[in-house]
């Protein structure tokens, strides 16, 4: 959808509210070909019988057969095509802390590294120090590096990974990594990619300089590399792409992060699923549109705990009477992209969708499942950034293209 | 799918192995309206319980409703989109006769014809000539024609028709038809279409001058038109694009020259089709990617022979075993078009296919026929050129797009 196309479409005085209800990972695979998916295993009355009355499908997000990330399904959820919407690895690590970042910002993904007299990589991950070890480092380089003029932050991540963020006016993602993602092989020096990036590229060489200098004593984590660096990226923004007050409901970095990045507000972190629930409940009145992310589908996928999956979903059923019962005009279940239980991570295997409304045309589909949405009338490939404009048409926000 | 887009995705230590087994033509129709088409007719009772474990649809390779040629649809299978791949009327033709065309060779379609004693041209096909006239005089071009620094090669086709090949450092195929495909015209005379064409639209003019000179008493054939000027075009090489060791198994020259357009690796004409499993069977270590190409479902298409298309599909599926006791990762089953018996010609039709993986997501449907696979995952129309980025995933050959 081209967002300039839909603007002048978008109704200024309407009122019907959505929910976009994200079961992380939901799409799944049956065991043996004779089985049942994840979803399809899973007792959820609830969800059947608000099937019967929706229309449903399945979406992907990137091109077919390929496996997106969690960020970039997301901005395919929220209507931004992740191919042309690309966002910065050094972004998506900082929104992975809950770093908050800032248009005055540019994030990296920095590792810790071991390196040899001659300033080769011997070990990319330093031996996998401990995560203590990795936070000490960061803290020594924040005392000790000088950058005149620029704020310095480094959060540590886990074990030898960092987030490295500069701040100040005038700086630019436009510095090419100094990882060479390879062992045997000297860290690269970082170079502007436009003229936009000399200044940042002279600022991170300053500071691979004195860093080198600092760690030249901690064996095995006695150097650092960088790569991905970016600043947020200055994209049209959901709540006014969509015409719609938007709010953000989930429990984990990442997923506020890629909601803030397209400008919803963002609410603190939740503490359970029920807590997400609560917080919908809360702030029902204030927002028109509701994105509220279940995590633990996807973890269970990526653990390969197939029956642990199964009862999260279960589990999000017994919540959706409370979704309900704040009568929704539009509410969507589906997921981000599939993480079977069967492979142990993401896989590119398109989502099933529901798409209830009160003017939605029931399918005559009386469950939901990867298979039941084969049948479906949103098709079973369809593209993820349609669901919004579908949304806003049956949440009653859009008028006529034409007369 | 975009070959820059996937080029960073590609795992490098990937080891899944993926069948293509293409049936030409194999798509249908009923003779009656109440009728089966040809798949649906055969006993499949291999490819039937295979289905039950895969992914099902119809594809297309070109814009819907309009009919590939065999080259094009193949390009579509091999993940090249054929409205942008453009493969040269003179190429084809040289891959049609197994002419082992070079980098440095520009080809054409030739045509002998009639003209009048002004050089207008009164039959297009010169009458029908018999094949052996036709070779007769190709060997007479061939010995008396002199172009200094270039080597020429003639080809007979079937009759009136043979393929014109000049081979030089520097020629391209940019150059004008002779051919004005009509009659009661004179022959045009060959222009460079691009300063690149010069030197060869010069030497064509001179072997169109030299050879009408020592056709002129050959009465009916004593002139001739060519079309089609073109060499072997430089696309991304198919090994590379898709990051796999490729083998193409092929009885006809059409399908193991277009193998070698993209650059796979061709094996010497099969005997049967039984050779073709045999063949694969004898490579199965020495590849990753085995293209194998059947080519009497189209011929009896092509002859309006519903029974003989039936036979050989079932004679495909008893084979199927041996490629199955193979263990491939992924196995693809479709054809390149339509070529149903009761059109006696291809068609725009989609195509069947079935995508069998290890981690395929079953659709719920028993049998490999037109119309189960409308009820399919794939889709009852998506694009040809999305199998192969599925095959890789589902071969575990592709990495995660984003984080």
């Amino acid at each position: 959808m081209d967002f300039q196309f839909i603007k002048p479409l978008l109704k200024e005085d309407a009122k019907g509210k959505i929910v976009m209800l994200v079961m992380d990972g939901l799409g799944g695979l049956p065991l043996t070909p004779e089985g049942w998916t994840e979803l399809e295993t899973a007792q959820t009355p609830n969800m059947d019988a608000l099937a019967a009355k929706s229309s449903l499908g399945l979406h992907h997000s990137v091109p077919y057969g390929i496996t997106p990330g969690s960020g970039q399904a997301h901005l395919g959820l929220f209507g931004y095509d992740p191919v042309k919407y690309e966002i910065g690895r050094g972004v998506l690590s900082a929104l992975g802390v809950d770093f908050d970042l800032g248009p005055n910002d540019v994030a990296a993904r920095g590792n810790f590294c071991t390196v040899d007299e001659n300033g080769v990589i011997t070990d990319r991950r330093a031996g996998r120090i401990p995560t203590e070890v990795g936070e000490r480092l960061c803290n020594l380089l924040k005392e000790k590096v000088q950058l005149p003029g620029v704020e310095l932050f480094l959060t540590p991540e886990k074990e030898y990974r960092f987030v490295f963020v500069l701040r100040a006016e005038g700086l630019s993602g436009d510095v090419s990594d100094t990882d060479p993602q390879a062992v045997g092989k000297k860290a690269h020096i970082a170079t502007a990619t436009s003229p936009a990036g000399e200044h940042t590229a002279e600022l991170i060489r300053d500071f691979v300089r004195q860093g080198n200098e600092i760690l030249k004593n901690e064996f095995p984590a006695n150097s650092f590399v960088l790569r991905g660096f970016a600043g947020m990226p200055a994209w049209p923004k959901f709540p006014e792409v969509w015409g719609i007050k938007s709010l953000a409901i989930a429990m984990y970095p990442m997923y506020r992060g890629v909601s803030k990045v397209v400008g919803m507000t963002v609410m603190p972190p939740a503490e359970s699923m029920a807590d997400e629930i609560t917080m919908l409940e809360q702030n029902w009145s204030d927002y028109d549109f509701f994105f509220v992310h279940i995590k633990k589908t996807d973890s269970y996928g990526e653990d390969g705990n197939f029956e642990g999956k199964v009862h999260i979903i279960e589990e999000v059923d017994a919540l959706l009477p409370r979704i309900l019962a704040l009568n929704p005009d539009v509410l969507i279940i589906t997921g981000d992209h599939s993480t079977p239980a069967k492979l142990k991570s993401h896989s590119w295997h398109p989502i099933p969708t529901m798409l209830y409304a009160k003017d939605a045309r029931p399918d005559g589909i009386t469950s939901f499942g990867e298979r039941a949405c084969i049948q479906g009338s949103l098709g079973s490939r369809f593209d993820a950034t349609e669901l919004m404009p579908m949304a806003l048409a049956l949440a009653g926000r859009l008028e006529k293209y034409g007369a």
